[in-house]
C-alpha cells in the first residue's frame, strides 16, 4: 500500500491543475520522452502502441473505402508551396526551412511539409490526364512539422504524426460526398473506438483550413470543458487545380480542373483521449485501442502453482484480447497503481484461494468496479466488460459535455458564461466575421463549428442584433 | 494482340541496356513518380503496397522477438550529431540542414535525420538506469534523408524510407548476439518472402558504418551481376554509450556503459526485387509481398455469365489470397500485357468455354507455363502455384548468382575477371586495407563481405602475398 500511495500521490490532482496532470501523466504513464529539439517529443513504445492501434483501425477503413497509401517527399521547394495564395499565407510563416544540403547552399529554400497539399497536387497534375483517371483516392502516413512556439507532448508539437488523405474527382458533388464520408469516418473512430462522443460540424471561414472551401470537423470536450479539434475534412473545390493546372479530359472531351479534397487526423487524438478519459489516477484507455486490455496480476505468486494458472489464463486470454502478465517481483498494490496509472482497462486479480474456487476477481479501470468471475466464464465475461468500460467512459464523456454546455441569447449572457463557466457555449450568428471577432476579443472565445444539428435558439445574432443565419458552437480550445 | 505489342516495346530490353530497362519498369509499373525535389521520389500506390507488405513481415518478426516500436524526432541538433566522432565524419558530409523556423534564424542548425543512432543514444541516457531497464529493443518506421548527388528511385535517393532498430544491452554477448539475430531476420525474409538469396557476412573496416565495432551485411547479386547490399545489422560495443554517458548500475552495484545495436532494411529493397526477378515484359513480384497475387481476366467479358463467374471467382478466392479482376474494356492482350508489366505472379483467365467445362487458365509470371485447373481445385491449386513461383524465382536467382561467382587466387586473375564478367569474385585476403583500396583502384571491385561461409581458396592474399586471414567477396554494387 506504500508503494501504491507514493505513486498515486506522485500525480497532480486534475482538480488542483489539469496541465499540470496531463503533464504528470504523459511522463508516468510512459507516452513520451522529451526530444533534444525543442518542441519535438519523443513517442515511447507505450505510446507508440496506442497510435499503431489507431492507425490500423483508420487504415482498414481508408481501405475499405477505396482509398490507397502513397509516400510522399518531406520536402517542398519554396516556388512550389507559393502556387496557392491563402494556402502559403496560411503555412509560409510556420515551417522550417532547408538551406544546406551537404556543403553546398542550395539556390532555392526547400520547406519541410508543414501539410502536402502542394506536393499531392504537382504530382496529380502528372498523373490525372482524362476523367478515366478519376477518381484518386490516396492517403499517407507520416509526419509533418509546424514552427510552434508554445508546445504540449500531442497537442501541439514542433512535429507531429498523423494521415492525410487527398483525393481528386471529376465532380464538385463527388469531393462534396468524400469530404462528408471522411468525417463520418473520423466521428465513428471516435465515437465507437475512442469512446469520445464528438460534434460534427462545419467551420466559419475564419477558422478553416488555408485554401479550402468549406473545413468540416469533428470537436470533442475535454474532462476541464475545453474543446478539442479531433480531426478534420476539407472540401476545395478546383482551387488548388486551378492554382497546379490539374486537367483532365472530360465526358464532353474538353478540358476541365477537377475537385479536390483533404482531411486528417493526428497524434492530437491521444491527448484527447487522456483529457477525455483519464482520472486521478492516470491514463483510462478505451479498450479497442488500450495496448494491453487486460492485465493479470498474480497475488501470493510465491505460492505454489499461482505464477503457472496466471500463465495458463494469459495463453487462454491471447485468444481473443491483448493481454500481458506481470510476474516481477513488484507487490501486487505496486503493480495495480502501475497499470491503472497505465490505464489498463481490466486488471485481472488471481490468487491461490480464487484458484481453489476456480474463480479470479476483474476489475474495472474506468469506475473501479470488481466482480468475480469464474475461470470458465472468461472468454465471455472479458468481451462483454471491454465493452462495458467503452460505453462507461462514452456516458460519462457525454455526459460532462451535456453538464457543461450552455445556450445563451444574448451577448452579456454569452459573457458571464465565458467568465463562469468552462465548456461549450451554443448561440446564434449572422455569420459575419466582425461578430466572430467581437466574441474572441470580448468573451475569449473562438467558434468551433457550425453543428450539422442546427438547433433554433432565437431570430437574431447575440452579438449585432442582425438575423441569425446559423446555430454555433463556442468554446476555448486547445 | 496490337495492344500488347505496343506496351511491350515500349520497355527497353535488359539485354540492351539494363539502367534503362530499371528506370522504364518502375516508370511503367506505377511504382513511383518524379518529386519536385531532385533526387526525391513519390511512392506511387501500387509501390507503396509493396513496401507495406514487407513492412507487415519485418514488423512481425520484430514484435515476436520482443522489439518495440517508437517514434523519434526528424530533426538532430548539430551539437548531438557530434558527439560520436566516427559517425559524425561519415555522415555531415551528406545530411540536410535546418537553418530557418518560421520567421526566425536557428542559434543551432537542426540536421534532419540520415540515421537516428544519436536521437536514440540521447534517449536511452534518460530511460536506462539500473539494469532491469536492459535490454530496450526498439525500432522505427521513418524516412531519413541523405544529400546524395546521383540518384536513382529506391536504388539511391535522397529521402527513402525504412526501419531502423536500434537496441541496448547489459552485456557485449547479449549485444552480439542481437546484431546477428536481427540478421538473420533480414536473411530469411529475403530468401523465404522475396525470393532473392543473400550472403551473410561481414563488412570490412572500411565498409562498416560509421561508428560501428561491426557491421553484417546480407548481399544479393542482381540479375546483371552486380551487388546490392540488402540490409545491415551493426554491432557498437559501449563507443556510443560512452560518447552519450549512457550508464546503468549492474548486478554489481557499480556504473557501467550498456552495449548497443542497430540495424535497418530499407525501400532499397524494392530495387533488389525489380533487378532480381524482372524481366523484358516487366516486374516479377514475389508472391509473398505483390499487392496482388492473383489478377482474373474474364474473356470474351460480354458473353453471357462470364462477368458474373469471375466476380465469383474473386469472392471465392480473396478468402485465401489478394486477387482482383478486370473488368474494364480494355481486350484481353492488353491486360495480360499490363499485370505481366506489374509483375501479377499468377493471371487466371476465364471465358465463355472454360465456364462449361467447370475449368480456367492459370498462366505464371515467372515462366509463362500455362495450367488447366478445375474451378473446384483452386483452392489448393493457387496456393501450390503461388509456392511454385516463389521456388522459381529463387532457383533462377541462385542459379544466376551460381553462374556468375568466380574464384581467384592471383591478383592478376582478379583483374581480368573483373573486365571480362560481371559477377562476385571470391578470393583469400590478408585483411590489410592496403590491399582492399588495391583492389578498389586497379580492378574497379569492392569488397562485399567476409562471408560467414568461409572458403579456403589458398594459403596467401592474391595482392599481397602475405598469409591470408579471410576468404572475401568482391563485386561491383549498386
Amino acid at each position: 500500500m506504500a508503494d501504491q500511495k507514493k505513486m498515486v500521490e506522485s500525480i497532480t490532482s486534475m482538480d488542483v491543475d489539469f496541465a499540470q496532470w496531463y503533464t504528470d501523466v504523459v511522463k508516468k504513464a510512459e507516452l513520451v520522452d522529451y526530444a533534444p529539439v525543442r518542441g519535438c517529443m519523443i513517442v515511447r513504445p507505450y505510446g507508440c502502441a496506442i497510435w499503431e492501434n489507431i492507425q490500423k483501425i483508420l487504415d482498414e477503413k481508408f481501405k475499405a473505402t477505396g482509398h490507397e497509401n502513397v509516400m510522399m517527399p518531406l520536402f517542398i521547394p519554396e516556388s512550389l508551396l507559393q502556387k496557392e495564395k491563402d494556402h502559403v499565407e496560411g503555412f509560409a510563416p510556420e515551417v522550417a526551412w532547408v538551406t544546406t544540403g551537404g556543403a553546398e547552399q542550395l539556390s532555392e529554400r526547400l520547406c519541410v511539409r508543414p501539410t502536402s497539399e502542394t506536393l499531392f497536387c504537382d504530382h496529380f497534375a502528372h498523373v490525372v490526364h482524362s476523367y478515366r483517371d478519376l477518381p484518386k483516392l490516396y492517403n499517407q502516413w507520416c509526419s509533418v512539422v509546424r514552427w510552434e512556439k508554445t508546445t504540449r507532448p500531442f497537442l501541439r508539437t514542433m512535429e507531429f504524426w498523423w494521415q492525410e488523405g487527398h483525393t481528386v474527382h471529376e465532380t464538385a458533388e463527388e469531393a462534396q460526398a468524400e469530404t462528408r464520408q471522411q468525417l463520418e469516418v473520423y466521428a465513428e473512430v471516435c465515437e465507437k473506438y475512442l469512446a469520445i462522443p464528438v460534434i460534427r460540424g462545419r467551420k466559419t471561414d475564419k477558422e478553416k483550413f488555408a485554401g479550402a472551401e468549406e473545413t468540416y470537423t469533428v470537436e470533442a470536450m475535454m474532462h476541464d470543458g475545453k474543446a478539442l479539434q479531433s480531426a478534420t475534412s476539407h472540401y476545395f473545390g478546383d482551387g488548388f487545380a486551378k492554382a497546379f493546372d490539374i486537367t483532365f479530359q472530360g465526358r464532353d472531351n474538353q478540358l476541365h480542373h477537377p475537385y479536390e479534397t483533404s482531411w486528417g487526423m493526428s497524434t492530437r487524438i491521444i491527448g484527447a483521449i487522456i483529457m477525455t478519459h483519464g482520472d486521478d489516477n492516470g491514463l483510462v484507455l478505451p479498450p479497442a485501442v488500450a495496448p494491453i486490455q487486460v492485465i493479470i496480476i498474480p497475488v501470493a505468486q510465491h505460492k505454489p502453482g499461482v505464477l503457472e494458472k496466471a500463465e495458463e489464463l494469459r495463453q487462454k486470454l491471447s485468444a481473443f484480447c491483448r493481454v500481458k502478465t506481470d510476474v516481477s517481483d513488484n507487490s501486487p498494490g505496486w503493480k495495480y497503481a502501475e497499470y491503472e496509472m497505465k490505464g489498463v482497462p481490466l486488471r485481472l486479480e488471481i490468487g491461490p484461494r480464487d484458484i481453489e474456487a476456480g474463480q479470479c476477481v476483474l476489475a474495472r479501470r474506468d469506475n473501479r468496479e470488481k466482480t468475480i468471475v469464474k475461470l470458465d466464464e472468461l472468454e465471455t465475461k472479458i468481451p462483454e466488460l471491454l465493452q462495458a468500460v467503452h460505453d462507461g467512459l462514452y456516458e460519462r464523456a457525454l455526459k460532462n459535455r451535456q453538464n457543461r454546455t450552455f445556450t445563451a441569447t444574448t451577448f452579456e449572457e454569452m459573457k458571464r458564461l465565458a467568465s463562469e463557466e468552462s465548456g461549450f457555449i451554443e448561440t446564434m450568428w449572422c455569420g459575419d466575421l466582425e461578430c466572430e471577432m467581437k466574441v474572441k476579443e470580448e468573451a475569449g472565445l473562438t467558434s468551433r463549428c457550425m453543428p450539422d444539428e442546427q438547433k433554433h435558439i432565437g431570430d437574431v445574432c447575440p452579438i449585432c442584433g442582425k438575423p441569425a443565419k446559423h446555430s454555433i458552437i463556442w468554446g476555448k480550445a486547445y
